[in-house]
């Protein structure tokens, strides 16, 4: 009998581990980092509207943001106040949908135009975090791509995102579970 | 050692079925929906702004919805075209912020308001979909609430909602996996 429970313990075993289980970012031999997968099924951050942060600067396009990351970050996040390392923020990019079907005011989700990646790899990179954009010209969707430079995106992230180069001063999922 | 892989069959049998897992409606004695909790571990669906359906007529209060369901609810949507019995769409409804830290242009979700809720359970509702409101005076979070008379809600959702009293249309996550 007590071998049968042998055999269920270890089938338990892989699967404790939580972050043994996050998926991972994946990077080509060049190392460009490949745009991440089935991110929907993640935990789901906060969304926005049109956001910009200059005084009087008009962004080409208002868009929506969705905002992703892996569950067992977000698990970490609320028990630790810290993001593991490996944490992948996925950014959607849709475009603004109004005045069709019922719709009469306000707007909705229209259709995806492709993502931004934030991703922290402590072995990688020696600020901990760096920033992809995978939505080339014309919206083609990019297979792969190179961090932004530093003062392209980190600085920012780095100097006023509320915690750990994350803007969780935006996302609601996050800021409930921020410690204090 | 055959009777080791018993026990495993055992512990695998009851996880097998999707539906069986499917996070489920709980109702107080007198048949009012119980608040559900936990929605943020389920499938995020599309998120929305200041959305009204009435030429003219202002809204109370500009907010934003984030739409959630069960994702084994979505994954039959997906598969089979059609929303699962006992399928729960939770709205999310959050107020608006603007100019905020480094927030100069547009806006993002700013605190909880409560939630609304649409339920598809066939053995309960002659018209299978019922809708509940979980946001009290003064924004009291409600822990249960009785379902919505059929012109309140459900008129308006069977009439134009895209598939299944559903409003697909506005959810990209749902309109991408959308049969033809």
């Amino acid at each position: 009998m007590w071998k049968a429970w042998m055999y269920v313990l270890l089938l338990a075993v892989p699967v404790c581990s939580e972050e043994a289980r996050m998926p991972a970012p994946k990077y080509t031999e060049k190392g460009r980092l490949i745009r991440p997968e089935g991110y929907r099924e993640w935990m789901f951050a906060g969304a926005n509207l049109g956001m910009g942060y200059t005084e009087g600067q008009a962004r080409p396009r208002t868009t929506y943001h969705n905002i992703y990351l892996q569950r067992e970050a977000f698990q970490r996040f609320a028990s630790a106040g810290r993001f593991p390392d490996k944490t992948m923020l996925v950014m959607e990019v849709l475009s603004v949908g109004t005045n069709a079907s019922i719709n009469r005011q306000g707007s909705f989700q229209d259709q995806l135009i492709g993502i931004e990646v934030a991703l922290k790899d402590e072995s990688r990179f020696p600020e901990k975090w760096a920033y992809f954009n995978f939505i080339g010209e014309n919206d083609r969707p990019l297979p792969d791509a190179a961090p932004f430079r530093k003062e392209q995106c980190w600085n920012c992230h780095n100097q006023h995102g509320a915690v750990d180069n994350v803007f969780v001063q935006f996302y609601p999922v996050l800021r409930e579970v921020r410690k204090p």
